[in-house]
């Protein structure tokens, strides 16, 4: 295979997260949405938001470690945020995704792309905790939006939530203030069970 | 508003384009893409495939580009390639568009924004042509993977596809001699109509 038919068979291969579903609703609460629309959703807010970083980011840098950082569940799977048992084996059924799914690329491209979701799980470096912090707060967004459907039908508690959203901070205080009234506003109102 | 609320605000309005269905069919054939689902193929194609660009690119112009190129759509709708008469009132419906939406941002990015949307549209530079290509290219490829359903549903001419991606070439000359191949492989086998 040439290179431009490997890049052409990973991008095509791709396209197989746009039937990936989250359990995440719409802002609308009309249907759950897909990762490639979450995807889309964060690498649009990595431009929009960049200026609140805590470090000065790489914008590029970190548009490419959101657009590529859930294709791995192409093989593994999404693993909803509060499923105990599924999260026990996710790391493991990850690993082996991104072997199978970057090895698809000329060696450059696996090295860089491989890089980044390595960089981007690890979460040390300011561009890894800025996308990270954008991972957390997209679906808070559009959970409060939607009226918290998605919560509700989870039972989730603040204190989960709390608890999942320990290191936003780390990528933007600014957006993690903000991310934290959402949760006190929807406890308030019973969208979130606080205890 | 504080420019924090404004750029909330447009993040959340964009939400709306998961919602705006195209007439491509995924790869699968299993449904049709939207709005968010394409605009994130497009942005991952644009760096995956930027050293194929005819002329250097800037890299994140092009993903900011391709990310914010369809938003328009939210209140003009997506017009449909081989539509005659939508395709008329499109440009109108469409700027009327830009300027509510790009609106809802803080002066700077307004302006930044709005100026990618409208380098976009007037094809000129190398990132608006590249961006442009990607966007003639992605659905050819999504349309030759399914097997040609959606060619088929609308009785689409390969002199037509030939019409529309005329300017193809001028983003990269080698991904127009690939997606000149598709063209020809799928008006042999009949899903393209060869008169």
């Amino acid at each position: 295979m040439t290179d431009f038919e490997k890049q052409i068979s990973f991008i095509m291969e791709l396209d197989k997260i746009k039937k990936i579903t989250r359990q995440t609703y719409l802002s609308d609460g009309s249907r759950k949405e897909n990762d490639a629309e979450h995807s889309w959703h964060l690498a649009l807010m990595a431009f929009v938001l960049a200026d609140y970083a805590n470090e000065p980011i790489d914008v590029l840098k970190t548009m490419k470690m959101v657009l590529l950082h859930d294709v791995i569940e192409i093989d593994a799977g999404d693993t909803y945020a509060y499923d105990t048992e599924g999260n026990k084996t996710k790391r493991e059924r990850e690993l082996k995704a991104a072997d199978r799914i970057f090895g698809l690329l000329p060696e450059a491209q696996q090295k860089e792309y491989r890089g980044l979701w390595d960089e981007f799980e690890a979460m040390e470096t300011p561009e890894s905790k800025f996308a990270n912090m954008l991972d957390k707060v997209q679906p808070l967004f559009l959970n409060d939006a939607s009226g918290g459907i998605s919560w509700e039908e989870h039972g989730v508690k603040k204190s989960q939530v709390l608890k999942r959203d320990e290191r936003v901070h780390e990528g933007s205080e600014r957006i993690w203030e903000y991310a934290k009234s959402l949760i006190e506003k929807n406890a308030k109102y019973g969208k979130l069970i606080d205890e």
